[in-house]
């Protein structure tokens, strides 16, 4: 398995293991996400409004994350995070 | 460093392997995401039709895949590949 492949695993073994805690197992209610975020994103978690950022994330605008809302989400804060980036604003 | 930080940096690494090899330092070209889906994903590379791929990732219709449309498309593989989404489907 591939390094790519192997990190894939990751994410969705990690979105899963919050996302089954409650209700719907394929989606993050909101205590859900605010877990994730202070648990996996330490950075995240702590100040940001989890309400207005599930408002963000929540696309199809059902109340709950979704696998696809999730990982647009980590693309955001990795991109956010990263000196590659932001090196070449 | 959480799983989920690793992972995403792992992304990101593997993003720029390929997308740091010609042009635009921050996009894969046809080429580039070629090579990235041979190496990375054997199973889509080799029989997938590249441009029809290329078109379908490439939302903003610049003709080069970003970083955020590269992570679109890894989690929809995710999701395809993994019986988690297809015992619920």
């Amino acid at each position: 398995m591939s390094e790519l492949q192997t990190a894939m695993n990751t994410l969705l073994k990690v979105f899963h293991s919050y996302s089954g805690k409650e209700g719907d197992k394929f989606k993050l209610n909101k205590s859900e996400l605010k877990k994730l975020l202070t648990t996996e994103l330490e950075i995240v978690g702590k100040n940001g409004n989890v309400e207005r950022l599930m408002q963000d994330l929540d696309l199809d605008k059902d109340g709950e994350v979704d696998f696809q809302e999730y990982v647009n989400f980590v693309a955001t804060v990795t991109m956010m995070m990263d000196e590659f980036f932001q090196r070449n604003k």
